[in-house]
This record gives structure tokens, sequence and C-alpha cells, in this order.
């Protein structure tokens, strides 16, 4: 059941390698059952939305990535933020009420957790456009069914060098975009990365592919292009949906028995297929700083101070002390107990 | 100059693994400059120019491999031969006077030296099509400029999944195909055998890619599909033409001036970038047994007996003879060397 390859994983975290090209029985693909488009990256999806819905405001919340306020283009929307909490929860519904008919409102479905229940149908009393934010939530069984739209990426759950896909609930929405393929020299490189860090998982050596991966990364497009062939095919005939669910499953549950103190979401409901296994720690730099000398790379989702107001106290404190342990199919029970162990060895 | 990676290579000969994605400067394609279709495999090509024409009779010479008979419907048209010697020349061009208005001829520029000149000029005379077959002859710079067609194939030449090319000298002509991507499954496995060649290359291990690129071959698609996505970018950004075509070029002066009394071609005029160094040997089987001992794979170009009548004695005689000498760029002086050697220890 498990996908993790028979090489021993070099390190704990990062970029996916490029995938395996075994044969695998025909999947079944929930988010490409209805209207939806094939796209580069999430972040361009935002940018396509906008520019074809031109809504006056996009609600965002307080805590979110720095790409989504890149994607949208101040000439056309205006960025607004509600809050979010230290728990990810939102207090008050209060900034529903200055939301305006034809708006977008983008909900995050955060680490594989469920939005708020409710909040879509209350943005939609106000006329709004609601899209909510799967980015984080690829595999997960729980979205809102009434969301105007869906946003997936596959990067964060398989080995592609990109792709992310936007979906209408509308069967008869129609995107505008006429989408060209990704940017050749920019595609080479993120396949590059892919395939050195494929390389590097079962030979070692170099770890040329975080270098390149941040490049890649900070070139992504913005402007919408198609998902490449090789990853819409990857997409489609590779992926091991439920072997990696169970995986990534199994782990948040291991991590959860040793360190349900410190989770953020301290309970797995059914359906959520986790991204990672967030913590809150006084002295996360400290404890991140020793598990990257024992090779493990967890990542800060995300450091707000540049883009998020101030005023967002709860969303600060949280972006300071937050961590995510790494959980997903590449690695097993004994890699999520040293994980643990040295966690609980810095308390 | 060299092409050859910093790695030691594993083996001598067999299909190439998937390219680097190193940045490489802007690539000069002169095969590129003209009308063109971009495709999955050369059979393919043969295939579409075949149904497009639908030629009474297709001409081919008497040596050749099986796909381009493959290639040929015959609900469609009738495979004639001319003959080829032992020395890959064409004795006589009597068979010309049998050839009939809007009939197709095609010429192979053998192991990437140029075809019989004149031949195109007579068989036009005759009011016949002519395709130069290249596929031996990607890098080679001179092609008959009159031939109707010229086709051309990437994977013997660098490491790409799939990729041909078909270019029509006329720039008004047009290909009449509406073209669909490469079958997905039947990709997925070219690129596999591709990555795990690769990984062969640097790791060394398990030699799944052989078998799997067999597979891959005996099932390659003969209808046409379009190049992929993955081959074209490789196509247009990431080969090094000039490196390769110099590597080449200077293992086949290595190894002529070490077996000049068995190459079939004696001499490397300017502007051919071979495929590799044909030889004749008397006991042929036994050589390459000797050198398959020594982990060096030189192929067969081609075993003709089941497709080629028997009384092209001289072309069943040459096939019988022949072994190509691998001189590619992944090798260096010290490998033809070695090669050489083998060779002539066996004399």
């Amino acid at each position: 059941m498990s996908e993790r390859t028979s090489h021993p994983s070099q390190i704990i975290g990062g970029m996916f390698g490029l995938e395996d090209f075994r044969e695998l029985p025909d999947q079944p693909l929930p988010y490409l059952q209805g209207k939806h488009i094939l796209l580069t990256n999430a972040r361009s999806g935002i940018r396509l939305l906008v520019e074809q819905l031109r809504p006056a405001n996009v609600w965002m919340p307080s805590y979110l990535c720095s790409s989504m306020i890149q994607a949208v283009n101040p000439a056309v929307s205006r960025i607004r933020f509600y809050e979010v909490d230290y728990d990810l929860e939102i207090p008050s519904l209060e900034w529903l009420e200055s939301v305006q008919a034809g708006d977008l409102v983008i909900c995050i479905a955060y680490f594989g957790f469920p939005i708020l229940s409710g909040l879509v149908n209350a943005a939609m009393e106000r006329a709004a456009w609601v899209l909510e934010d799967n980015v984080q939530a690829l595999l997960s069984l729980n979205h809102d069914p009434d969301a105007h739209f869906q946003l997936y990426s596959l990067r964060k759950f398989f080995g592609v060098p990109d792709g992310a896909i936007l979906a209408a609930t509308d069967p008869g929405f129609e995107f505008s975009s006429q989408l060209s393929p990704p940017p050749s020299r920019w595609w080479m490189q993120a396949l590059n990365a892919s395939l050195l860090r494929r390389e590097f998982d079962r030979i070692g050596g170099e770890r040329d592919w975080f270098r390149i991966a941040n490049l890649v990364d900070s070139a992504a497009p913005l402007s919408p292009h198609r998902m490449s062939e090789l990853s819409e095919l990857i997409l489609r005939y590779r992926i091991d949906y439920q072997s990696i669910s169970a995986r990534r499953i199994a782990n948040y549950q291991t991590l959860l028995e040793r360190l349900e103190h410190l989770a953020l979401f301290p309970s797995l409901p059914g359906g959520v297929v986790p991204l990672g296994f967030p913590v809150r720690l006084a002295d996360r730099d400290r404890v991140r700083q020793r598990l990257f000398d024992q090779q493990i790379y967890p990542p800060v989702h995300w450091d707000i101070r540049r883009y998020v107001p101030e005023s967002f106290q709860s969303s600060h404190r949280l972006s300071r002390d937050i961590l995510t342990l790494v959980c997903d199919q590449r690695y097993d029970e004994e890699d999520m107990c040293r994980t643990a162990a040295i966690v609980r060895g810095m308390e």
C-alpha cells in the first residue's frame, strides 16, 4: 500500500522528485469530473479568475501565501483581508457586510482541512463569487460543494514539474482564456529540478535541485498558461491517489499520537488528507534548525510579515510559531517517530 | 567541447538516457527552417506521406529497416525494391524506367552519408515524389536540396522519448493531417525507458530500460501523432548540436585510423555526422558477442531476412556481415580505442 520507494530516503522534506512511470490502473479523478481548466500553477488560476470576473474587491484571509497576493492585478481589483485567528479559525463574519455583489471571496482549506461550514453560503447571499482554495487540499474529500470555484495544485502532493486545476461548479460557466503552453525555458528548469531531486533521492550527491527549485518558484509565471503535457499525463495515469492518501493519513496519526499537544489540528476528520502536520512552537526557529541538522526539512507556511497588515495580530503570531512537519507519502512510521522524538526532545 | 558527462559510462551503446536540462544558448535548427511537421516517430511520417500522396508504388532500397515496410499501407500502395549493393551503392538506375508519375521514391542517407548524387533528379524526371530518408542523418549537413521531402528521427542521436520531423522542400506544400498527441500510455513507457537509462548511466543497477525500450519499440504507433511537448522542447532548447557533431566525427576518425580496412565507409566527407561506424566482418556474430562480453553493444542495421526478397543477394550478404560500432557523443577516444582493440584482437 505504501508509495514509498525501495530506495532509502536521503532526507525528509523538500520538493518531490519526478514521479515513477510504473504501470498503474486507471485512477478516479474527482476534481476532473466537472468543468475545469488545467493550468501551469495555482497563482495563475487566481489571476485568470480575477481577470475574467473583474471583482471590485478580492477578499482573502489574513493568513495566506504571498503568491495569492501577487496573483491579483491591483489595476483590476482591491485586496481586502478578513481575519483568521491563531487556530486558523474565522472569529467573526461581520466583514461579510462589506462584501459587495460581484466581489470574489477566497476561502483557504488550510493543510487539507475543511473551510468554515456556512461561509460559502453566507458569501453567496451577498451575491459574491466564492473560490475555495484547495491548493493544500488536493486529496481531501470534503470540499464545499457550493463554492463557485475550486483551485488545486499538484506540486505539493506529488512529483510533477508544474500543474494546477481551476474548476467551476456550474457546468455552464465558461473560462474565457486561450491558454498557451508553459514558458519553455522556465518549464525546463522546473523539470530539471524534478529530475535532479528524483536522482538525489536515489543516489544522493549534490543538492542543485534546491537552488534550481527556488529559482523556478521565484520566476513562476503569473499569467495563465496551460498545464504541461507531462504533468497532465502523470496526473491522469501515474498517481496512486488511494495509497498516497492512506500513507499521509497514517503518518499524520503517528505524529498526532506523539505531538497532539503541539498540533494545530489535534484531530483528523474523515476525508481530510493532510498536506503536512502543522505544529505551534514557542521556539520554532531553534527546533527547526535542530531538525535541519538531522536532515529533516519542515517548511514554514507562511512568513506573512511582508504582506499582511500588522493589525492581524493573531495571524502574525501564528506565522512566528508555526512549523509544518513533513508527513507525506515518501516517508513511513519510522521517519515520523524520528521527527517526533526530535521535537519532543527539545521541549 | 565534449558532450560526455562527468559520470563514467556504465556500458557502451544502447538507447540514450533522457537529456540533461542544463542551460544552453539558442541553437540553429536547419531542419526546422522550412515547412515541416513534428511527429512521434519516423515510421508514421512515411505512413502520413503515403496516405496523403497515395502513390501507386513506393520504391524502397533493398537494404532498409523493417519499420519502413510496416509504414506502407498495402491497401494504398505497392512496395517495389530497387537494388543496393554490398557497399550500399546503387549499381544501376535501370529500375527508374519502371517508375510511374506519382510514385514515391525513397532514398536512404545510410549512417549519415549522402545519397547517390543525381538520383533525386532522375526520379523527378519520371514525375515521381522523392523522400530523402535522413533517419540516420539528422545532423549531417549534406542533404539533397532537391528531394521533395526529408524525414528525420531524433532518438538515434540524443535522449528523447520520441520525435521525428517530416519536412517539405516546397513551402507551398500542405501536410493534411490533424495530429493528436502521442498515445498516453505508450509514451509514458517511452519516457520511463529514457529515465531508467539516464539513471542507469549515473548509478548502474538494473537494466529494465532495455526490456522496456524493446516493448516501446514494438508497440510504437504507426498512425501519425505529433511529437511530445517534452521532445520538442529538448529538440529546440537542450541539444548542443555542434558539440554532438564534433564528438561523433572525432570518434569516427579514431575508429577509422584503427579499422579502416573493415569500414563500410572508409572516408568521412565534410558535412557527414555519422550515426555509427559500420564495419563488415566475416565472423560478425562472434565479434559482436565478444564486444557484448566487454559491455559494448553495437547494433546490427539491419537483419533484413524476413522482409527483403532473397534475390537481392548483395543486400543479404551485407546484412549478415555488418555491425555498427558505437561512436556517439556519450563516448570518447579511450572508448573508441578499446572498441577497436577488441575488434582487431579478433582478426
